[in-house]
């Protein structure tokens, strides 16, 4: 998992945010959040002062005759992460919590973000704003009805809204007499002016080939020929997602936190390739790589990144049609693109071909893994003998995790900022500890840690969740819970092109069936140091179908509101199933290696079924890491991982082997009879 | 299960039609099919001669100016059965099979049909027609753009086109320079003329009190209240589908086959009742109970039938928002409304309400099942003694099950043609015999019955499948797998508002397992003397979420092609389940009360857990339709209940209680010691 947006992946981690239950904070006598009841307001440190930047952002309404102005949470490429020269909505609103949408009428400022977020509202923003705790388009358009006069103009940036908002928001304000007016120069920008954060410079580098599954001109020539196969006929592929263009050249660079992106856009037809970036951030060695010296079908134009909109609208004039992904292109490409020229799906062909890994891509993926579990591992033995001592905190946790990820070979750093959450900390969705807030790590507490890294070859994500003390009967059961999901869904047997939408209940029963749940997804996609939430792979509703060779997390979770929280996240590979009878038939085959909480596990509550896929895990584990270990001569770490890897035996009626009980039957017998 | 088509339940039994395996037979030799290679062509009997019909059809769209014309086969209220008179599609074509669409172009004919007709098509069809084996919108549009040139129309008649196939031929032909025209008068019509079956004139009438849930003036109260609370404040809801007005005012009468509907559409505005039918099919009592004399709030207008277009219309022109279920609203009324003045939900709010059956609903619905049950079991105890004579055959049972079922009290009818199918004609989706085509039931082959009844009290919807002599290993393994299926989603303990979608993933596993599934849907939502199929409850993508109070059948099976086809079919009821911790949590409650087949089940196979659920259920059984058998002094029937209600005790290593075990393991120590 990791912190939730719309983007890279939209890793829509919440079924429903409540479920999480973060209560309001009651305003009165606290001092770290504001309260505008009082006269004067009471605002804390935190809060951030926007009259002023309200004032004119108000002042550039009134110019262009806007009644109120939409300012979203996203980049124009729909990324997870956004750089800091786009956190236009943090700067406005002064909260700066991933998820949340502003809107600004002449009278009146709001900003709608879900329950994780509430409290660090209060503390971030001012009194000219007002909080609404809720999410999703329908409450802002009803907000936007009530606030603004029929017959007044609603503005928005285009390249900040994907086609489905714009299309939610269209279809909200139909023949309700407002209009929804797309205004190409963004309106916070004019006002930020000379403080905005630059946009990033920092060269853009070929991946080196040891780290690619194909070379660049292998997957331009796949995608023309999804073009030529194609029933509508598509002249052109248009990609806006920042990890379609890193992925289809082998490129990178680090313009987003987490990915390693540079912004661009590309325009793929059947005889030229356009590459809309900033070309002074190539050196001579990469646009040689590009071949962009030439003109012919297999050499990259690099063009100006600002001229993509004016670009595709000049080709769009031509007799031509567009092939686009909906889900990543924003309302600013897509309205300049006359309808019958458009030839749509939820994906590009970039997208989906990207999903499915090759076997080169496998391996990478693989050996990455197996480098993360050394250093989890690594950080887990020292945890089991530190957090004794006291001397433990949850930042200083993350700090080192990070450090020992560092230390592996090929590392690029985390792949999104590391949970690590104590206590009651870990029943907060995406909590992540700051040098300044966090807590200590107890042995009376369980512990969470979800982090991950961006290797070279490939990129991680895993969850692990730990008590070094007693656990209640209760933590036990639902982390066991927790685990029978896991093991569920990772041991499915499914016939190929299943979604994961209609699998992921799997990982849900052992919960469902005492009344327990968790208010997430269940898993997303995962890249080769690409994204941590990788699309469109996963176990969501707008997900495609598993197939062989995709990768994507598995983490069911449980979390008790105030107490604890519990996920157990591993990343698996789509691997063909051996069936009885013959099918072709899909399972998992999981590639985090690292073992759970034996002190966790309530093994009576395994069926026998379970606790044999347990034991075959722990045996891969020992397997795969065992080796790592003895060659780095971690020997203490070695010791550790056989000893939390030792084969579970099954405890009480349920699990008990038959076997071992007619043995013992027949000795008792035998014994008789001596 | 039933036949399937679009309508009153769009019951999507296929998944892959494929699946089923249904070779297309080999013409060469075989006289039961057309054979148009040979010159002249080879036309068996059943054949029908359409060439005067297409060249009155060609004249007709040539006066219009049509290039092609297409005929699909629904009817003006997307019903699941139509009327003879509707029977468009199959009077053009001579094919009858429920499902297929016809294309006619100037100079072809081509029908598309699933793979459960092709048979059907060779021998009804003449060489006017081409045969293309394929289902959906697109290979339609895509014969479209090959065989008729740009610039030229495409007819169709908008009250036989959903909002949705008329949105996928609109944007199949987007920019294709061919026109999709809609033309209201029915050119198959035109030229079927005075051939063509009369609309039914039989009355119409109101349900007893006794078999309604509520009274039709609390239905109304009750749509209105929810037109007030809607954000967008509809003006007034539209009813297109035949059961929401049988529902609406607890009228029923038999215009549809299987079904008691009347045609009939409902304007229903905060002041006014429309109702558009044909009024001399009301009595003057019925017309009393309508309140139709007066015309407040609650007195209900009765319209011409015909007029409704025109009625929309004119009311559509005024300052309203009407309120329309897209998935029963035809294009023929949705054209006439301006799309700012529509308000749109995929289910009418009559459609969404019906779903959830109050208490007195479900104690009617479940009386109907005790009763069906009766008659089901009376039919498998006459099957057990008569089949060794060799004297039974598939179409003879089938009227012998419809007849037991019409001896019951308040019965109306089956609510389908009963699917009575032995050996390898139960692995043939829908498969019904005839009295010319059938096959004798024989101990050596399994024989599946699936089968409904309409009582005013309820419908029922029941698959049983036996086998009276040595059925295989195979045959077993497949048949438990079947029934664990239905035991582990039934058994399901979910989160209320879970959709079915997600959960019927339980009924596969068993088979998935082993490389085995199925190609249908896994269960559809069921009325009170209403549709057998009701929408919009069931396991698909466009069914709307589980909620306590609605009705489903659970319906997993296997076909093996040319051999034999298992399916267990039972309908359940939504209730409450008690969990362990805590929170709102729903399960089944299996209303359908008939024992599976104790020779088929490989109780070696099932867990402890799905054994204590079927021991449970036949406990139930017991309960519930012993005391019916004993009150009537069916003494053979209760002896054969009892008999196959037996509780079944654990039979090998993964089910034996470890307790019997222990047990034993107990006594031999004993015994030693005595």
């Amino acid at each position: 998992m990791a912190r939730a947006r719309w983007g890279c992946g939209p890793w829509l981690v919440f079924l429903c945010a409540c479920a999480w239950g973060h209560p309001r904070p009651a305003a009165l006598g606290r001092e770290d959040v504001r309260n505008c009841s009082t006269s004067p307001p009471y605002l804390p440190v935190t809060a951030v002062n926007t009259t002023a930047r309200l004032a004119a952002l108000r002042q550039q309404m009134q110019a262009k005759n806007l009644a109120a102005y939409i300012v979203p949470d996203t980049d124009a490429h729909l990324s997870e992460y956004v750089g800091k020269h786009d956190e236009r909505r943090a700067w406005i609103t002064g909260f700066t919590g991933s998820a949340g949408i502003a809107v600004v009428t002449l009278a009146k400022a709001a900003l709608w973000t879900d329950s994780r977020y509430w409290t660090q509202a209060e503390r971030q923003m001012d009194c000219n704003w007002e909080l609404r705790e809720e999410v999703g388009t329908t409450p802002i358009v009803t907000w936007l009805l009530t606030e603004i006069p029929a017959g007044r103009r609603v503005g928005f940036d285009p390249f900040l809204f994907s086609v489905g908002s714009w299309e939610s928001y269209d279809l909200g304000l139909q023949g309700s007499n407002r209009q929804l007016v797309s205004m190409t120069e963004n309106l916070v920008d004019l006002v930020w002016g000379a403080e905005r954060p630059p946009v990033p410079s920092q060269p853009i580098y070929a991946l080196h080939e040891a780290f690619t599954g194909s070379t660049w001109q292998e997957k331009v020539a796949g995608t023309r020929s999804q073009m030529q196969k194609h029933r509508k006929a598509p002249t052109a592929v248009l990609l806006s997602a920042l990890d379609e263009t890193a992925w289809l050249f082998n490129l990178r660079s680090n313009d987003i936190p987490y990915n390693p992106f540079f912004y661009s856009y590309v325009l793929l037809t059947d005889s030229t390739i356009r590459l809309f970036a900033n070309k002074s951030r190539f050196s001579s060695d990469t646009l040689k790589y590009l071949n962009s010296s030439c003109t012919g079908a297999m050499c990259v134009q690099i063009e100006d990144y600002e001229q993509v909109r004016d670009s595709v609208q000049a080709y769009a004039s031509g007799a031509v049609r567009i092939w686009i992904g909906t889900s990543y292109t924003t309302y600013g490409l897509y309205e300049v693109i006359p309808k019958e020229k458009l030839v749509t799906d939820t994906y590009s062909p970039v997208m989906v071909t990207k999903a499915v890994k090759n076997s080169k891509e496998q391996v990478l993926l693989k050996a990455s893994h197996v480098r993360d579990a050394v250093a989890v591992i690594r950080y887990l033995v020292w945890l089991e003998k530190n957090v004794p001592k006291g001397t433990v905190d949850e930042f200083s946790g993350a700090e080192l995790v990070d450090k020992f990820r560092g230390e592996e070979e090929f590392s690029s750093g985390p792949s999104f900022e590391t949970i690590s959450a104590s206590g009651l900390n870990a029943a907060l969705a995406h909590y992540s500890p700051t040098k300044e807030l966090h807590r200590k790590l107890s042995s009376d507490e369980m512990y969470l840690l979800d982090s991950g890294g961006q290797y070279w070859d490939g990129t991680t994500d895993i969850t692990r969740t730990v008590h070094w003390g007693t656990p209640s009967a209760f933590q036990k059961e639902a982390y066991t819970r927790v685990l029978m999901g896991n093991i569920d869904l990772s041991r499915l047997i499914f016939p190929s092109d299943t979604s994961g939408q209609v699998m992921e209940v799997f990982a849900r029963r052992a919960l469902w069936d005492v009344g327990l749940n968790y208010g997430h997804g269940t898993g997303h996609g995962i890249g080769n140091f690409l994204c941590v939430h990788e699309w469109p792979v996963g176990f969501q509703s707008n997900n495609i179908a598993m197939a062989k060779g995709m990768f994507t997390s598995i983490e069911p979770g449980y979390y008790q509101d105030g107490e604890f929280g519990i996920r157990l996240e591993d990343v698996a590979l789509v691997v063909e199933a051996k069936t009885k009878y013959p099918g072709t038939y899909l399972t998992f085959e999981v590639v985090s290696l690292v073992p759970y909480d034996r002190n966790l596990i309530d093994v009576s509550l395994l069926s026998p079924e379970q606790l044999q896929y347990l034991n075959n895990y722990y045996k891969a584990i020992r397997e795969k890491v065992g080796p790592e270990l003895q060659r780095r001569q971690m020997l203490e770490e070695f010791r550790w991982l056989q000893q939390h890897t030792e084969p579970l035996a099954a405890s009480a009626p349920h699990t008990t082997s038959l076997a071992a009980v007619l043995a013992a039957s027949t000795l008792a017998t035998l014994a008789c009879n001596v």
